[in-house]
């Protein structure tokens, strides 16, 4: 029989938020493979990487999991990344390439079915897919994989606020922090926003024009939800995003902004 | 205590595909709400209303689920609905006024925490939240209501076929059939396509410069999976999708299309 290796979503990472299959798919695996990060200060999550960037809550999270499933987690060291690189597209590939090494090292050590917890669903600005399939590319290993959807920020956000994320019959555009301000320029007038951590609605010309839907930590105990017109919430946005911080000793905003002209159209 | 409303997203309807919260939502209701569908000829689903359309499969789906749970299911005969107005955003307003109305009747009739079981999720493409506002704004009753969120259609393609909804870092639009256009005119590269029935994909200009992973039925014992060059796989979607309409006796297309020059750079 062929190896299996598993993907799989595990939402905002608390047991009743899986689904159950993924629950199945956890259960079934010998062992979890989790990447020890290296905790790095302040809020914003570069794209291609959906993890908040704190070490012990996340690993916590996980290890909560796997005991419930009774599975073992190992641990991989994640390879150093530049943060701030030159060429942002090189320094994903070769971090990508990095882990895929650290990833092969491990299955090739330890026998049996591997399962990845992917915080989210990993359809979304994450890049185990990626890596996975880098590890097949080395050639050293064989194995099937498979993908257990979990639930997604933007769906938690719609969730708490009890919105749908478009007008009627109307199109979403998912970004990042990183590229708001280029969906807005061009002219996208219901965008949410993933991977942020400092608020890049904050600089948007005309806030006053915006009605947002944000949120915080999603899912976990410090979820912090606020919602208005932009320009009258910002220092609301604030004062949550920092009680997030200080509960969960990171942050990661997800929220939602709609035109207002196109909302009252 | 106040009475409870739960809208529950339950993906593709099986129950392993509910997460736990979900789950113990259903279980916690008097009864559940359906709406029982006129049936109709045909494949396409027009926006906000992404139930296929065919009556039968979805209240026997809905139908086992409240089996599961030791919930009863009460059906209430769905309001007629122009499928083709003149002026459909009226169209859409008159249908969830209706529906607001016959739900309403119900839990007038019958007391007790209500559940309404939302295909896929609740944020993308469906009007359960709405519908219950309106009942809330015509002030006969009183209740809170919560959303559980489901996996969405576009979460069960990318993981079905194994990829993330959009290069690193880059965005992802989701837009319906209807729209998929005027998406392209806009110079959209990456768009998720969503209560499709007929490909609306077959009419883009210069097909070759798409990629497309199509899938059909998500999630259903007759789903259907194909990707390719669209150019190139068109005969084959038309296969699949009449298998999965004879097994189905609906169908319900959802893909992503990738701009193939986009992608390579």
């Amino acid at each position: 029989m062929t190896r299996r290796v598993r993907l799989i979503g595990i939402g905002s990472g608390s047991l009743d938020q899986l689904t159950g299959e993924a629950r199945a798919a956890l259960a079934s695996v010998d062992y979890v493979v989790a990447a020890a990060k290296h905790r790095h200060p302040g809020g914003s999550l570069p794209p291609g990487d959906s993890d908040p960037p704190h070490k012990d809550p996340l690993l916590a999270v996980r290890q909560a999991l796997c005991d419930a499933a009774g599975v073992a987690l190992v641990e991989v060291p994640d390879p150093p990344r530049d943060r701030d690189p030159r060429d942002y597209g090189a320094a994903v590939r070769d971090w990508h390439e990095a882990r895929a090494a650290a990833y092969e090292r491990v299955l090739l050590e330890r026998p049996g079915d591997v399962g990845f917890l992917v915080w989210g669903d990993p359809s979304l600005y994450d890049s185990t897919i990626r890596v996975v399939e880098q590890v097949l590319e080395r050639g050293r290993l064989d194995f099937d994989y498979d993908v257990l959807p979990g639930l997604a920020a933007p769906q938690l956000l719609a969730a708490r606020h009890r919105i749908v994320l478009h007008e009627v019959g109307q199109p979403v555009l998912i970004t990042t922090g990183r590229r708001l301000a280029e969906a807005v320029a061009e002219g996208h007038p219901n965008i949410v926003v993933m991977l942020d951590g400092s608020l890049a609605a904050r600089d948007l010309p005309a806030p006053d024009r915006w009605r947002i839907w944000w949120s915080a930590n999603l899912g976990t105990p410090a979820e912090e939800l606020v919602s208005g017109p932009l320009g009258g919430v910002l220092a609301q946005i604030d004062r949550a995003r920092e009680r997030a911080r200080n509960a969960s000793g990171w942050v990661m905003e997800t929220y939602l902004l709609r035109c207002l002209e196109d909302a009252e159209a």
